[in-house]
């Protein structure tokens, strides 16, 4: 296996918008971790999690969380390591509330955003992390770059037959 | 002097916004401290200072924080004092992304949200709640009720005076 | 019992959105009235309401309302109570229209707004505000923390089986 | 003279959006009454201007405010009179806090709303308004729209000038 | 029979908002037109619609559109009636597109816009406009905001008894 | 010269942004005609103008307005030249009312809408629509575009220079 | 045949919003081709798409795409061809992501956008565009607009009778 | 030196934000190359400096643009290295639409999106991300996170003094 991940939750209700995200990382053969923390009614928890995580071999750390999201930022200010942030659909806007909680971080404490409930993006964005330092990532990369691309085309083809 | 208010706020920057609220606490001579502690860059300071307060006398909390404005969702969670959230005007529309991420508290942790740059507000809504146990404050409110609708008069009848 | 709430609703439709404040309230064994009146079709019992608040012996008012919600604002106008604004989602981004038109007051007479839907903690809102004054309710809100604490470590734990 | 309006505003600050509606009435030869009366400052003068109005001769009521402005709103509670609502800009997105609380009306009580500070369109819909009573006004009206289309081909001219 | 309306709707799909508006003129006893007349589609017969409503006896026009919804602006361009936008809700944040394309008028040429899908109080504000001509309106109107008083004092009351 | 496009603004005060798309007609050679038409103050000048511009040699119209920007659409109800819309920007959010007036069209008549305040793109949409029948436009398209990409690898070596 | 639109579009699963767009072409007899090339997953074939274009006899481009819409802006960047933009709906504020990001293109590169989801005016777009060159294609949108005329009025007589 | 990152922005102009991100490089001794090449501008240079990024040595990218910010997502899609994105504020909205388009990234393609002006956090994250793989960039981070968390301190300390 090649690096560890822990997926931290700010509720059990985001785990659908989380299962494509450890489909990507067990894909990559990806260790990780997964934990329901929230920054509003167990932050202790969330906090330490983020604290102890580098040397719990953890190196790299993605918060999930909706609304006043501010699991991803709270997890990036008690760690040195890169922090994903994946905010979760809303009613309010179809998330917006959740982006700008999770995204318009100030200064000093980065969080590494993707679209709202970008679970996939949120696994791919851990493994080109991760292949910075694991070279076998890079190829994986590379070749499910290269997949996708692929499927792209056969759906172009499958169109073309389609509309014939 | 009547209650106790602690007024946090994430950055020094955020002062100009804060000033007519610590003139309102003068004002109604509720004694007050004053402190820099952001969710971000100082998590420990500032989970510490709401998980202390009422042990030290605090009754009330003030939160105030601009863009991704953890902050007084951050304090409420580690305090059951009742928590406002000042949320700080930013060029992302206004502040929306600092009213968003201030008022809408998931289930379970409540933020008594008041208008972006409502600093004399979060302070007059500190002291509504203090007004709850201290029965001068009561009275002063009425008083500064009172007050505010006469200078209201006043303001009509200039204007009558202004436009003729 | 411990403090007495007045909650006012702008429609009887707002009902739903009400019930977890009500269940919030009689969980913590505080007394409260409920009300349907509008800002708009009731002006005259919404605002008397809330001038005689006080001398009935309510605590806290929480004013609930959609679109062009004026109600807990008007609520607040009338009474020097601390007063709770819970806004309605509406088909109009989500509520983003019953939000603005709640938490964004002028200066001297502050809502503290809580989440678009957000009944329940409209509810703990004003038991942390009633608990400045009733020393039992802190400690009930102390202990609702920490089971609110514990079920999400349960939900860690049974997220763990699941995934297993 | 032909009609009478009551321009109501909640603040003394909103006078520059006001003016050019004063002017509009001027021209069109409207009487009209203005005041400062806000809903959250001074309610119940609010409410008894527009109770009132209708016996004190007045047929159109426009209402002035800014951010959760529930003015307009309160006004056309307390009375059976055409209210036109003016929404004030402000920092917030322009004043979409202000359209929003203005237009986003309850069914049952209208609020007819101009643009965000559109002082001068509040005016003429005034005068069309009347203008349903007295036929002196729809002549004005006619003329007035008429010399606009002719300023406009003016310009239009002026334009071709200037950019020979 | 007191006064005269035209109802134009850019497109019949948006007969479901405009049924409210149709519901509030009968029973009012207020004449009403209506037609399909799309700003786009038909625009000829929409501005001579507009342009001949006053010699046709029509006193007040609703133009009913939805998206980027020109027709109520246009008629208003046409003639000095008053003219009511009625913004229909869409899929894009819930009618924001129709609300700011019906009410951010420029200078010179007001809609009197209300509510997204408020099909009743473009009725009703219909019948307040020419409540200023005929005296009838204003008694019924009056008759009206009672009943909706009485209704929602009622509602209250059924609210009371259901929560028994 | 090749092509002749229509330039009609709202507003003689829409000059400004109206400028960068004249000296790009002017720069490829093509003729322009332009006028201050405004949907709302001189709607049949606006119309007749789309109406009879194919006839005047038109071939492709730009309309330029802010606010509810009715002009681009109503421009395109009258004729079936490809219509170009020009969105100004407003103080409302940046012109997002302009934006979704000129650009939410309903089925039947599209409006080819450029970025708000884009008066250089709104010329060379023009120029490419042009080339479409004119290929010396097309030669100098590629030319424009060739001579963009070499500009902005200047700025590049100058900006290696600059931060040495 | 008059004319050749190539519709390239970002994923498969855009194909229900293309759809009226195909339509619209196949009616004015106009040639297609059609494609899935993602701006994202396949760049090299969308820009060789672009870059080819015009010498495989392509004289417009529409690109479909949803969220960070870069498709239709990364086609116009590899052409001189006129490129239109369609914006997908999405859950975020129906599609405002996908709009903003068609529409907001920087000066040198424009995308003549229509609505979110504005399928049949994509269409209908590229018919007003090719006909600046093929006039039997003036005649069609001529004889489209007449029908589309008739079809509105036809719903009107519809709705009077169905009122009746 | 540890590392190396190469900063692309669409725009010369985007100079000013991206100078606090190479300031944060420098102290923490990353290497780095900068150029302006545009997405939309000079796209083969944007798509072959990501594509053989990783063969030239680098191992983060950073993307930085405005409005329909294209660029991070499209480097994205030509490497397999994290690719950060970095909006530039704009008039529109403050920058949303430059936010909108580089964080809504369709499954597949990530883009590690900070805040809008964020030059800063893009420097730190690219920090945080090289530090998976060099222990150095580790210690230092700590380091900088404690003397950010000092400087907080201090801050506090002095306004404590300066309220004094």
């Amino acid at each position: 296996m090649s690096g560890k991940v822990s997926v931290i939750m700010g509720s059990k209700s985001d785990l659908e918008v989380v299962k494509p995200c450890l489909k990507v990382l067990s894909e990559f053969n990806v260790e990780y971790e997964i934990h329901v923390y929230s920054a509003h009614r167990t932050p202790e928890e969330a906090c330490s999690a983020a604290a102890n995580a580098a040397k719990n071999g953890i190196e790299v750390i993605i918060g999930v969380a909706g609304k006043a999201a501010a699991l991803a930022g709270v997890l990036a200010a008690h760690t040195s390591l890169p922090v994903i942030g994946l905010p979760v659909a809303t009613s309010m806007m179809g998330g917006l509330d959740s982006l700008l909680s999770t995204v318009q971080m100030p200064s000093g404490v980065p969080v590494a955003t993707v679209a709202v409930n970008g679970g996939e993006n949120a696994g791919l964005l851990a493994v080109r992390i991760l292949s910075v330092k694991y070279p076998d990532l890079k190829t994986k990369l590379d070749r499910h770059r290269k997949a996708m691309h692929e499927k792209t085309l056969e759906n172009d083809k499958a169109l073309a037959a389609e509309l014939k």
